[in-house]
């Protein structure tokens, strides 16, 4: 029985999340059999709660194919997450209320952590409602934390445009640091996780060159040793790289960036590790110095996107289409590298249940014993996912990118309120 | 008679100041006849003082053609500036002692107004001391705040990193909005005039699109306009994007960023102007926003440089040889916009005397009377500069950059002390 299909986006972007939609998008139409429309969810399970539908059957082909090239979430991603069937069963009752109004039989949710977990609990529906639903998750997160998958859409491009700036700036600050700046900083995202930093290191042709010290979440900030390391590299290099993830941690369990900067109002400083780190530099060491924060545009800039990356968006957009025709539920498409000597994958499908809620942190061989760099291993691992480029298209100078029409569908149930 | 020439690069650098290295190097050798040697100074002016010579005929002609796609100084810059006559002869005395041993008979000095004041006095040494030179300041900025010259060379391309970065990272933002980030903030450079910042207006395909504010050093920070403006803006928008010049300044004429902060020592805090709007928003707002700030990154970012950018960097190269084996002396090759309709432009020589230390802000004319944008005028001067694309090879997955031997000449003089 020929069934509708919702799409949603979920949690933070990237800059490739657009390209596993236009695949989900396109591989239904080879279902005709199977699958009728995909709606996408405005604002992720907002849109399947709220009622907001927007029908991509009214863009044009070309215009679902430009969205391999657009990043952010072209349909509005939300943070939101589902609470269980015990504590809101009302919005359960929702949802199977939407998807009967609309003959929604599909239900593919393209998420991190969080959103695997949300994906898990609508898969229960069949059982819990006893109403009939594929659920897939699908992945995608800048932070590479997922469980299972050997990597997460939108990390290999996130660390190409990490190790691509390194590598620039250090350039620039190496050129500089004879009269001028001794140490640049430069801030990565990774609340818990330290993937993308660690990504940095692909910056490196020679073992001397940047980044000279990487800062994880997942090892505790020592000042007296970090100073020391620093003072030691610009002494020898003449000048020091510095890449820190946003979630760098004191040995108390805080958030450097939060553990001892007020504001002028007294108020706590929201984030910012590296100007933290820049104002220790400046007070202890007296190096002078610069810092950058990449913030949203390390997940949003498709112009260095991976090749790689945007191929491992594509497949998992596809396979879900693949999986939920087949009639599975609950599962994820996940990547899982082959043991070939040249890098290779396959999709293969994975239990939500695994993947709900866990997070994969740096594996400790993956970290120099001093805590300042990563392992030989951690490069090999990383590397491939950086591989190649996906130049967008650009027209008047920056990359071209084309307006949905985001056509929403005729409501037909009451408001709902959130 | 031939006589060998002197380049070297100076100030902050940019991703295309190695293509005028490059296009020095090239030109010089269609001159055999009046050109001996190109010595690249290390690190500015500082190698000529120091007698650190770079003999670039040691290189590979493809290490050379390779300088044109690595941002950075090659030869390394300084921040040093030449005193006066008058506060200083014996400075003079000695680069007049270094060029004699080196038959040093051509001077070429890349850099911006503070490198045009140092150029402008070396060509002064065939007056004042006699000894013949032939001194060509090439023009080079980020800031593109150089008198006379249309525009400066590294401008383009940061210019086009900035509307990249701020029309990705806006997409970013908006798929974001409804639950989470209604705010972002990027700040970018320019201590005194307000160019970079104006060239994020660049993102904009639609009047609708992001930024939505514009803060620029030319304008005094009004902190309640500029809360009711981003106000409105999510009010009306759902989500607001402002691009902020480091160089802002309060109405007592403090930089923003200096003026209000403390760390945690009770030190002014070094930088950082989209923290400090970014605590106001919070505080004042209560509005979720997050902040990049790109430094380094936006003047080293040669993955996206313009190509027409590349192209006046090549160009100022190649005249700055021209013009000195003319026997031109205390002249800039600047770029001169021609009244056509299609952009065009021509290469011509401008007197130092009228660009030393001559700052370029941006013309009342190109922003608008809220002070929040800039104007159509603005738009049309701006919109040439980032077209084009001249990609880098990449190697591994990041840019290629070869690196150069660096052979010093041997010193003939006693050291010098700076």
């Amino acid at each position: 029985m020929k069934k509708n299909a919702f799409y949603a986006q979920s949690g933070g972007v990237t800059s490739v999340i657009n390209a596993t939609a236009a695949s989900v998008i396109l591989e239904s139409k080879k279902y005709k059999s199977k699958i009728g429309k995909v709606y996408a969810g405005k604002n992720g399970i907002l849109g399947a709660l709220k009622e907001e539908l927007i029908d991509t059957s009214k863009e044009s082909i070309s215009a679902i194919h430009s969205l391999k090239s657009t990043p952010g979430g072209a349909f509005g991603s939300c943070r939101f997450k589902l609470k269980s069937f015990e504590e809101n069963k009302k919005e359960y009752i929702r949802l199977v209320e939407v998807f009967k109004a609309h003959n929604i039989g599909y239900f593919f949710y393209n998420g991190g952590n969080d959103s695997a977990d949300t994906a898990y609990k609508v898969s229960q529906i069949s059982k819990e409602l006893g109403y009939p639903i594929n659920c897939i998750a699908i992945p995608k997160t800048v932070d590479n934390d997922l469980a299972l998958t050997d990597c997460c859409p939108g990390f290999g491009s996130a660390a190409k445009y990490i190790a691509t700036s390194t590598m620039e700036a250090s350039l620039d600050v190496a050129s500089m640091s004879e009269t001028s700046t001794k140490v640049f900083i430069l801030e990565v995202m990774g609340r818990h996780a330290g993937w993308m930093a660690a990504s940095s290191a692909l910056a490196r042709t020679d073992k001397k060159d940047a980044p000279h010290i990487i800062l994880l979440p997942e090892i505790n900030f020592n000042q007296k040793k970090f100073l020391n390391k620093v003072k030691e590299v610009v002494q020898h290099n003449g000048y020091c790289v510095i890449v820190a993830s946003e979630g760098v941690k004191n040995s108390k369990g805080q958030f450097l960036a939060e553990s001892n900067t007020k504001d002028a109002f007294g108020h706590s400083q929201l984030g910012g590790v590296a100007p933290y780190l820049a104002g220790l530099i400046s007070k202890k060491l007296k190096l002078k110095n610069h810092w950058a924060v990449s913030d949203y545009l390390q997940r949003s800039a498709r112009h260095i996107a991976s090749k790689t990356d945007l191929h491992h968006a594509e497949a998992v957009g596809i396979h879900a289409v693949k999986y939920a025709v087949k009639g599975m539920n609950g599962v994820m498409p996940i990547i899982v590298r082959l043991k070939n000597k040249k890098y290779s994958w396959k999709i293969m499908p994975a239990s939500l249940s695994k993947i709900a809620n866990v997070e994969k942190k740096l594996p400790n061989s993956y970290i120099t014993k001093d805590g300042f760099n990563v392992t030989a291993k951690a490069i090999k691992y990383l590397q491939p996912l950086i591989q190649g480029e996906a130049y967008p298209k650009f027209k008047n100078g920056i990359p071209h990118t084309q307006r949905l029409k985001l056509v929403e569908v005729k409501k037909k149930l009451p408001n709902w309120k959130i």
